[in-house]
């Protein structure tokens, strides 16, 4: 299978690159240092690397910048971080993508407990998360060719120890589990849902 | 008790005025032809209105525009009209209009069923929705005074017939049961939840 993991440079990306590299032929893309430079959030620029990859079986997304940060610098400014990023950046590569995807294929984006869970701090990543999850539902129904979408929704992870004291009372969600999510949504059959671990 | 009430002149907002206005003091808001005229899309014009109504003790929400058609035509520019509008256009009433609000005061957006159960054309309403609603989770344990928000999520209603085609197999929401979901959150005492009929 042809896979794109886009944000393969990141902690839970690098993660998916080393756990399914063996088995597929992995695409690596993410803002820089990597197989394909792309920034999500710009159309173009997303376009551009489908037009580079060209036709493809799955795409995974671990790539969702947010603001994190007190609520007193939330405001309309600091609050684009995850519209632009976490919640268009994702939803325009599904948008984009569908051209290039092959018929079967599927995408698989990431969001989060914090969408049910709130913490302190996280406003914008629990708005972008309830933002990208209605998508997924919304674009399951309306995906054609058998293509399929599904939202990851972790847990804070165990190899992002420096956000546990963020997340009072939340139990990390292990690597294993997290890879699991994704093969889900990816060699499963299921289309529309929110995969927890 | 002093109401605003954005969306006033549609037809979830004429039907709040009535049921309202003859045991409270209601500010009626919307694009033209009211009390107040804001364009939620544009923080400025949403600044301007709690400029001139001063403090109030509630804020009610049923404006929440979206783009509303078929799949081919959902891109970056169309999804904008639920970005700017029913997410982006409610998240600023509440960044902006608590520092306006009085203690105890309480934030009412509108969401919908969609947010859940998706249908056709509706794509950019449920991810609007959605955002709205991991946005009031997170803002009811951010907010101080004692302030309160919560998201009423009908389903189709009652007073909107011609949308019933769109909406098969679901049971219409009546607008004595919409009141009443808008009256639970103005007049008790829950915060972060998302009320449905
Ligand atoms: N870590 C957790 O505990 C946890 C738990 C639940 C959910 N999440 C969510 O999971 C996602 C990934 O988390 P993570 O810890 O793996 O993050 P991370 O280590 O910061 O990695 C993010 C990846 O996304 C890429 N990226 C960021 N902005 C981009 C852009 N505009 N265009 C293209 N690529 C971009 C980064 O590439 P560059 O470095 O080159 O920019 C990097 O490869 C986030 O949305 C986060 O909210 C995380
Ligand atoms: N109707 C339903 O069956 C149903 C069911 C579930 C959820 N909803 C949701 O409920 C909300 C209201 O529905 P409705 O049927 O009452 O809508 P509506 O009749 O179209 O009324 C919308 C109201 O919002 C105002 N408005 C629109 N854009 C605005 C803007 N940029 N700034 C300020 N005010 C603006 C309109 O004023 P102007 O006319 O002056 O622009 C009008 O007063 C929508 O978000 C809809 O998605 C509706």
């Amino acid at each position: 299978m042809k896979i794109i993991i886009v944000g393969a440079t990141g902690t839970m990306g690098k993660f998916l690159v080393k756990a399914l590299e063996n088995e597929h032929d992995i695409i690596k893309a993410a803002s820089k240092d990597t197989d394909i430079d792309v920034d999500i959030t710009s159309p173009e620029s997303i376009e551009n690397m489908f037009k580079q990859i060209g036709s493809f079986d799955a795409l995974i997304s671990t790539a969702g910048p947010t603001f994190v940060g007190p609520w007193s610098k939330l405001n309309n400014e600091t609050f684009r971080n995850g519209v632009e990023g976490k919640m268009m950046g994702q939803i325009n590569l599904v948008l984009i993508g569908q051209k290039y995807i092959n018929p079967k294929g599927s995408f698989s984006l990431i969001t989060g407990a914090l969408t049910h869970e709130p913490q302190v701090n996280f406003a914008n990543a629990s708005a972008a998360n309830g933002a990208v999850e209605g998508f997924v539902r919304a674009a399951a129904i309306e995906l054609e060719n058998g293509v399929r979408i599904n939202a990851i929704s972790p847990t804070v992870i165990e190899n992002s120890p420096q956000y546990f004291p963020y997340f009072p009372g939340e139990i990390p969600t292990t690597m294993r589990q997290l890879e699991f999510m994704f093969r889900k949504s990816v060699f499963g059959k299921v289309t529309g849902h929110v995969i927890k671990p």
